[in-house]
């Protein structure tokens, strides 16, 4: 772990970091169970593991006051009419926030509260989005063939509770309609 | 104060950003006593009150797991042949660190512990420097014509320690030699 202060690239437009401290990839089998259509996604499963997106990280003590960043890159495609997104979650510690800035592509934020409250924002080059403490999140590209680009930042003690999500889903989905991005109930959705 | 997650402009290139909840302005008089070359300091000063840089901030609450965001925009320029620069400051929590990401110009950010430790990072275009916890921190402009611009998130309960700055300095200064950007010791440091 660097004792110093340093520093790192991130392609203002959109490119893959030259050097980070840990790279997660997430393939179509960690979204069992997250896609509204189960049989476009068993589908596409049975054609090969698509790579949905990575995570360039820069690795910080996980603790209060640090910060943890990088920058995800979220691919283009569809499993059915629902747009390939990130896991999304909940921080473990549930009063941290994060903040996200947009490089490249076209998306959305997909949020929600624990007592029920929903929100999703637009995401392009430029858009900032403050993901407030207490907000799982979900990030989804809603292009057509660009890569979704972005560099987030987070306090070092937030951890991640995928769990809730896995389980229960979240409340609202983006699917395309009529060659749009849609937001829409999710019918699966569980209240717990 | 916003209750639900929200998106502001960043702009990629360096502009100005269109929206945001607070700028703080700061001009030569509010730098007294930090430019090495006091006799161009006052003598620039009694030319006028010059704007240095303007900080451009979204507000949340000060407290630990919300995240302080926002543009900063420092202007060229030179005090005899030192570069405009910020006040720079340590965090009032001493145990928060701070990311900056450089979206236009050309600059250093200089840093120190209070131990005694010094560092200091060049700052371009999609350069992040993570200035750890502990790292006073202040950023230079050592471009001749060009604002430096940059985006930066810190933790809500950081606050800001300027008085240390001001009573000691920072150990190392950035001046131009030869035409160049050059780190050299501060001789009016104090080590109380």
């Amino acid at each position: 772990m660097r004792t110093e202060p340093f520093s790192y690239q991130v392609p203002l437009d959109g490119g893959i970091p030259p050097v980070w401290d840990n790279r997660t990839v997430r393939t179509l089998s960690s979204m069992r169970g997250q896609y509204l259509d189960q049989a476009a996604y068993d589908a596409m499963l049975a054609q090969g593991d698509t790579l949905l997106y990575e995570v360039y990280e820069i690795i910080r003590p996980a603790v209060a006051g640090e910060l943890l960043q990088g920058v995800t890159v979220l691919h283009p495609g569809k499993v059915g009419d629902e747009y390939f997104m990130t896991k999304g979650h909940f921080h473990a510690v549930l009063e941290t926030g994060e903040v996200y800035l947009c490089l490249r592509g076209s998306g959305m934020i997909v949020m929600e509260t624990p007592e029920g409250d929903w929100n999703v924002q637009e995401f392009r080059p430029g858009n900032a989005v403050y993901i407030l403490p207490r907000w799982a999140h979900r990030t989804v590209n809603v292009s057509a063939s660009d890569d979704l680009v972005f560099f987030f930042a987070y306090p070092g003690n937030a951890g991640h509770d995928y769990g809730t999500i896995e389980q229960r889903g979240f409340r609202k989905l983006v699917v395309e309609r009529d060659g749009k991005p849609t937001i829409i109930d999710n019918p699966r959705w569980k209240s717990s």
